[in-house]
C-alpha cells in the first residue's frame, strides 16, 4: 500500500472513530489488553526473532534490552491499557459555554486532533501505548516504529486492529508503515493532506529531522538538560536529598538532573558533601574550574569520581549517572546560565528565600519550573494527568507533560435562531 | 543588520518584555496611539509615496485602496490601540492550580509565546495592529510587510518603537525586516533558534509557502470556503435572511458564505426565491445541474444572474458577491460535500429539526459550526474574545478566532518543601 493510500484510509477512519462512544472505545482498549494476553506466544516469538537479528547485527546489550519483550513487560502493557480504559474521555467535553448578548449560544467542544503520525525508535511497547492513547481520544494513528522491531510491531499492530474489529470500529484507524526504508519517514512528513500532527518519540536527531522536514505541525520534546540551582539560603541537608533523587532515581529519562549550580557563598561547604553523598551511589562529576577548586581537599578515592568539565559538559543531556557542577556568583548568573544552556524542560531552585524563588519562577521560562522539588516530577502521571503521551518542550499547543486532553483540539459551536450579524 | 542579528535582539527583548507589568504595557499602547496622531503628517506622506509608486507600477485601484492610509484609517488604528489597552492581560494568569496528595503545589501560569514572526501583505494597518497585540501579550515581533508599503511600514514601526521607549521597554521587541527581497522570508522561516511561531496573514499561496518551508511552527488560517446547508425543515423566509447576511454583509472576508446546499425536497421552491432575494443586491450564482434545473422558470433578467457551475466553483473562496448553489438528496450528502470541499473554517445548517442539527454539529468538524446562524459570526470580537489576531483553520494550539490568550502559552510551576519522587 502506498503511503498516500494509507493516509487516505487513516483520514476516513479518523472521522468514524471521532464519533465512537466512550464505552465502545473503552471496550476496544480492554479487547486490546485481552488480545495481548491471548497472543502472548506469537508476540514473544516475533520479538525473539527481532532480538536475534539485532544480536547478529551487533547491537549492544543495552539497546537490545530496550527492544526486548517478555511476560512481565506484556503484562505491564495490558495493565496500562486497562487503566487507560478507566480514565475520563476528553472528547465531547464543552467549555467556555456562554450565551452572547444577541442570544447566540456559543461553546467550544473538544474533538480529536484527527490523524497522528507517530515516529519512534526501538521500544516496541510504544506501539500499543500509542494505539491505546489514540483509540481513547478518537484519533487515528500512522505508526512508524524502528526497523529493528519490525516483527514485534507487526504482531502488536495485529492485536490493536483485531481489538478495533471486536467493537466494529474501523481497523484503518491504526496504520503501520511496514517498510524499514527511511525514505518513508520523509514521505510521512509531507503527507499534510492526511496527517494533522507529527509526534516524534526518540532522540534529539529524530526531533531535529522532523522539525526540519515536516510540512505538518510537529510536537517536539523529550530532550531535557535539567538544572537545579542551590542558593545561599537553601537547607543543605534537604538539598542533598532532592539532588540525589533528581539524579539517581531514574537517570536514563529526560527529567533526570544534568547540572547543579551552587551559589559561591556555600560552594566550599556544599560541593564536597554533594560529591560524597551522590558518589557513593555511582554518580561521577564534571566540575568547572571554580567547582573543581572546592573539591581539592576530598579524600583521593572521592576525588576520583570528579573530573574537570569539558567544553560540552554543560550542554549535554547525560541520561546516565553523570552530573555537571558549576559555581555561580548570584541568582542572576544562575538564571542566565539556565536560559543559555537548558532545553527548557525542567529546571528548579533550592532556596529558603521567597523573593529568590519568585524571581526564579518569573524569569526561568522552562516547561516545568520547580521550587524546592526534584525535576523528576515532570510527568503526566505525577502531575495528575492520568496518562502521558510525550513531554513537549515546544511552546505551541502543549508544554510539558502531554495528557489525553492535549491529544484533542476543539471546535466552536454556535446555535442561534436564524441569527444574522449586524 | 542580518536576520540572525535581528532574531537575537528580538529574543533578548522578548525576555524583558515578558516581565513587564500590565500597566507599563498598556501605557506603551496609549503612547503608540498618541504617536500615531502626532506623526500623522509623516505617516501620510510616506504612505502617499507608496501609493504613487504603486500607481506607477500599475497596481489596480482595488489593491491601492488596500494600502491606502488616510486620516480616518489612522484614527481607527489609534482607537483600536486604546481599546486594546483596556482589555485584560492574559500574562501571569494561573490555572489548573492544585495541591497534589504529596503536598506539591502545582499550577500552570500563562507566559508569552516569545518571538512571533508575522508575514503579511499589503495592508499597512497590520503593522501597528500586530505591534499592539504583541506588546499587550509580552511577545516580541519580527514584522515582514509587503514591499509595496515599505515606506508606510517604516513610519509606523518608528511610532511603535518610540512608544516602547517612553515606557523604558526594549525597542528591539518590535523588529522590522526592512528589505523587500523575498529571500528574507525564507530566511525568517528557518530562524528557529530565535523565533517561536510564524503567523502568516495573507492569501492561500502565502500560507502554503509558510507551511512548506518553515522550520518553525506556523499558525495557518484565514482561508474560508464556507457553506450553509438548508434542510427540508428550515424556515425558508428566515433562511433567506441568514444567507443574505452571510453572503453580502462583507463579501471580501474569510467568513463570508461561498456555497449554499439545498435539500432536494425544497430546492424547487427555495432556489428561485434565493436568487431573486440576493440577486437584487448584486449577487451572481454558479449552479450545478440540479440547482440550474430549479431555476429555468425564472424571469430572464433574474436568470442572467445565474450561470452553470464550472469545475472549480465548489472549491473557490469567492471573496466577492458570487455564490455557488447545489442540490443534495440528504443530510448525509450535505455533510459529505462539506467535508470534501470546505476549508474547515465556518460551516452551518439551517434547520427546524433538532436531530439534524445534532448530527451536523457532531460530524462537520470545522473551526466554527453553526446551527441557524450566519457564518459571519466567526470573529474574535463577535465571539467575545476582545481582539483578534487571526482566524486559525489548523488544529493545533488554536482553532477559529485567535485572541490575546492564544498569543500565550503556559509553564508549569511546582512549589514544594524539598519534595522528592518516590
Amino acid at each position: 500500500m502506498s503511503l498516500e493510500d494509507l493516509g487516505r484510509r487513516a483520514r476516513i477512519a479518523s472521522r468514524q472513530l471521532a464519533l465512537a462512544s466512550t464505552e465502545r472505545k473503552n471496550q476496544a482498549l480492554r479487547a486490546m489488553a485481552d488480545g495481548l494476553e491471548q497472543q502472548r506466544a506469537a508476540i514473544l516469538q516475533a520479538n525473539q526473532e527481532d532480538v536475534e537479528a539485532a544480536r547478529r547485527s551487533g547491537l549492544s546489550e543495552a539497546l537490545i534490552d530496550r527492544l526486548l519483550l517478555n511476560e512481565k513487560r506484556l503484562s505491564g502493557m495490558a495493565a496500562d491499557l486497562r487503566r487507560l480504559a478507566e480514565l475520563p474521555d476528553p472528547v465531547g467535553e464543552r467549555f467556555d459555554e456562554t450565551t452572547l448578548p444577541n442570544g447566540l449560544h456559543l461553546y467550544r467542544q473538544r474533538v480529536p486532533l484527527g490523524v497522528l503520525g507517530v515516529i519512534y525508535e526501538s521500544r516496541p511497547n510504544v506501539t500499543l501505548d500509542v494505539a491505546g492513547l489514540c483509540v481513547k481520544t478518537g484519533n487515528a494513528a500512522i505508526l512508524r516504529g524502528g526497523s529493528e522491531t519490525l516483527r514485534s510491531n507487526r504482531a502488536l499492530v495485529d492485536v490493536a486492529r483485531a481489538a478495533l474489529q471486536t467493537q466494529d470500529l474501523p481497523l484503518d484507524a491504526i496504520q503501520f508503515i511496514d517498510d524499514p526504508d527511511r525514505a518513508r519517514v520523509l514521505e510521512l512528513l509531507k503527507l499534510h493532506e492526511y496527517v494533522d500532527v507529527i509526534i516524534p518519540r526518540g532522540g534529539e536527531a529524530l526531533h531535529r529531522f522532523c522539525r526540519e522536514h515536516s510540512q505538518i505541525p510537529v510536537i517536539t520534546g523529550g530532550i531535557g538538560i535539567c538544572h537545579l540551582f542551590v542558593d545561599e539560603s537553601a537547607n543543605l541537608e534537604k538539598s542533598l536529598a532532592v539532588i540525589h533523587n533528581a539524579k539517581t532515581q531514574r537517570p536514563s529519562v529526560c527529567n533526570a538532573l544534568d547540572v547543579v549550580l551552587v551559589h559561591q557563598a556555600i560552594a566550599a561547604s556544599f560541593l564536597p558533601r554533594l560529591v560524597e553523598h551522590l558518589g557513593r551511589d555511582g554518580v561521577t562529576f564534571r566540575a568547572e574550574p571554580r567547582a573543581w577548586a572546592c573539591l581539592t581537599s576530598l579524600p583521593s578515592e572521592q576525588r576520583a569520581w570528579v573530573q574537570p568539565a569539558g567544553p560540552n559538559d554543560f550542554d549535554t543531556e547525560w541520561l546516565s549517572l553523570v552530573l555537571s557542577l558549576k559555581v555561580v556568583d548570584s541568582l542572576e548568573e544562575a538564571i542566565a546560565h539556565i536560559i543559555a544552556h537548558s532545553t527548557a524542560h525542567s529546571d528548579g531552585i533550592l532556596t529558603g528565600n521567597a523573593e529568590n524563588a519568585r524571581r526564579f519562577v518569573a524569569e526561568v521560562d522552562s516547561a516545568a519550573v520547580y521550587v524546592n522539588a526534584s525535576t523528576r516530577f515532570t510527568d503526566g502521571g505525577q502531575f495528575g494527568l492520568g496518562a502521558e503521551v510525550a513531554v513537549s518542550t515546544q511552546r505551541l499547543h502543549v508544554r510539558g507533560p502531554m495528557g489525553l486532553r492535549e491529544l484533542t483540539t476543539y471546535k466552536w459551536v454556535a446555535e442561534g435562531d436564524y441569527h444574522v450579524r449586524e
